[in-house]
């Protein structure tokens, strides 16, 4: 028998503990072991639970119970979290988590202190809820040399976005009805900023490239800007706008991003729906591969925690060979300097010489049309150039009396 | 330093020891030791490659060398192939293969003498290529239970219905030209009759149920029979045709089937195009998962193979959990008790009578239409029936002097 302790009894805690319960045959069956749940930590208290007996307001009877081999964190959040699973690691405790701000926050360090203590910190969970990805990519396509991954890694904003796509939902409403269905938080900032997508990406590129990237040096816009206009044009040039967090590896620093992406009706990527998530792997031997589900959600999520918890179970002696270094911004490229081509909306006066204005300032643009056009409105989509020279060459745009509205990346997926 | 020998050095034999080659030093560095293939086995002779001094034409150079701990057998086949590979896990030599043959045939044979031996056997690149699947299956979904799996598995028919249904090529031009690019082989009965499909649905099912099915048991129906009409009736239905493989729990029996059937345009797999392959995997926790890639190719399949090396390093004493036991027809529903939709394709002289006739013989059909039908053209859905009950209901439906040209499954998925 081996003992666990759950630290958090919300949503994803609530769903490992009713998985590990309900399930307890099964597991035992796969890992030859009894899971047995010893402690769960939350503040609130719970007196219908199966296991209401078993719960502590206190870390200490954790952290001192040396019976207790592997720690699940499922609280969120940066503290008291980092502290919590920094003490369980160094007292030789494995930890599973889904915690992706604490994992992009402090990866390089902890998955450090785990390797110290010979002991595993898995986070499957952490990207992707319950589509495996951090596995496959760490085992399955580990001889080879991934070059490039390009995921929509938020189900709250794809959503948000298929609504205005397919129903011409303006994205207030859209955001509204994701509150309602419990999609959206009542504070949406994390997800609709990009900050969740940009958590996610951080995780993937470090497991990839093999040195920590933090969020904060990775340039991340999110979709509140978007507009049914947008959309439209997107549609008009063959493709929808999607939330991508991508990451590639140019001149031997990571080309890292999370922004409103013009995506090609071509790739995979355009019909995820609703919800879902998709990341696309780009691998020198196995070309692309893409992984595709429910991105959150109490049971996928819970059920990839709990696979990870099997997992420990399995390598209690031999850890897993998860590792990356620590990294600074020096390892990224510079926002300035990444390429795109750039869908861009704008107002002038004389649409036609604007977009003779528009091939001078930004070389020769691919004009778009729309149905029911505003008259002063003129859309194209500009050669691929660096942002340095895509802000440059709206100065000169603009110059001919011109205003731009909107502006998106157009992916290269 | 770990030695290896690789069985063959065909498309994805030579594949093998190319990434082996090329990536040593990163392999080294992720597995921590190096590996080196210390033979390669083959009839045939390659004075050109960079190893030609490794070759050998006798498999006792390799089973009677106790250096070599593991044996990549990606000769293909069943023989020599299964006695070869049965030796060496014998001789506690772990062994990775990417043969579907075998493991669809022996599978069970092979997996209880490996877990004898304290051993590995693994087989990822037998389903999918490049694809992770096997791995996610049996560990990251772990604390699911995996209630069914819908797959396109097979890239060649997967690349001729595409060509059918996006550009009116009829089958045999497909065919032709799927020989052309080297997708199909010159004999392509194993793709195009279902058999290679068959082999992939049989290893996923062993797996995810536990109990071996066997090609043999599995009701498998291949492309041949699919005409432009039924492509024209099924995108009037709402959908496309695909070769799918399916397995599911039916009353505490496997229902497992290979053979085209409709897919609607909102399923994941509709999309799925050329020669790719795409897996739909459903589980309690996860709900649906879906694994997209190349199915085949020799850098895809090697690159799997590749990390199955790699993994077999890793787990040199604690083995990986992978077994399932030996299973026979029992465990399969009959399949003349399973249960779909059909689509019919007949022909009458009065359709206007045939239709009352189908009404009265199948229950409320749906009637589908498309243009520049045939006069005497009719085709319609029926409801869910049993096939049973489906063949008694076209023998009563022809008794009004229609005839069923064609039928094929609506995918319930």
């Amino acid at each position: 028998m081996i003992q666990v302790a759950v630290m958090g009894h919300g949503v994803v805690g609530s769903g490992v503990t009713e998985i590990l319960l309900k399930h307890s045959e099964e597991i035992a069956k796969k890992v030859q072991e009894e899971i047995y749940i010893k402690k769960v930590l939350d503040l609130r208290e719970f007196p219908d639970s199966p296991i209401a007996d078993r719960f502590t307001k206190n870390f200490d009877d954790i952290i001192n119970d040396d019976e207790i081999k592997i720690v699940v964190e499922v609280m969120g959040g940066l503290n008291p979290a980092y502290d919590f699973v920094k003490k369980c690691l160094e007292n030789g405790k494995s930890v599973v988590t889904s915690n992706k701000e604490l994992v992009a926050a402090k990866g390089a360090e902890l998955l450090k202190i785990a390797e110290q203590n010979n002991i595993n910190f898995l986070f499957e969970a952490s990207v992707g809820g319950g589509i495996p990805i951090i596995r496959p990519l760490n085992q399955c396509l580990a001889a080879n040399d991934v070059y490039e991954i390009d995921g929509i890694l938020n189900g709250t904003t794809n959503y948000i976005l298929a609504k205005m796509i397919k129903e011409s939902t303006s994205f207030e409403d859209a955001l509204a009805r994701a509150q309602q269905k419990g999609y959206a938080e009542r504070n949406p900032a994390a997800d609709i900023e990009g900050h969740d997508a940009c958590r996610k990406i951080c995780i993937l590129a470090s497991l990839v490239f093999g040195k920590h990237v933090y969020p904060d040096s990775v340039h991340t816009e999110g979709i509140t800007k978007v507009s049914l206009t947008d959309v439209e044009y997107a549609a008009a040039w063959g493709g929808v706008v999607k939330l991508i967090g991508s990451v590639k590896l140019t001149d031997g620093k990571q080309e890292i991003i999370v922004a409103p992406m013009f995506v090609s009706d071509e790739c995979q990527l355009s019909s995820v729906d609703g919800v879902f998530n998709a990341i696309l792997v780009k691998g020198d031997s196995t070309g692309d591969v893409v992984f595709y589900g429910k991105g959150a959600g109490k049971l996928p999520t819970a059920s990839a925690v709990v696979a990870d918890v099997m997992d420990c179970v399995n390598h209690q002696t031999a850890r897993r060979n998860i590792i990356w270094e620590d990294g600074n911004a020096d390892n990224i490229l510079p926002f300035e300097q990444t390429k795109y081509a750039m869908y861009v909306l704008a107002n002038a006066e004389n649409t036609e010489e604007a977009l003779a204005a528009a091939d001078g300032a930004f070389g020769k643009v691919e004009k778009l049309t729309r149905k029911n056009a505003e008259e002063n409105e003129l859309a194209f989509v500009t050669p691929v150039l660096t942002y340095a020279d895509f802000e440059k060459a709206v100065e000169k745009f603009e110059q001919s009396g011109a205003k731009v509205v909107s502006n998106i990346r157009v992916a290269v997926i």
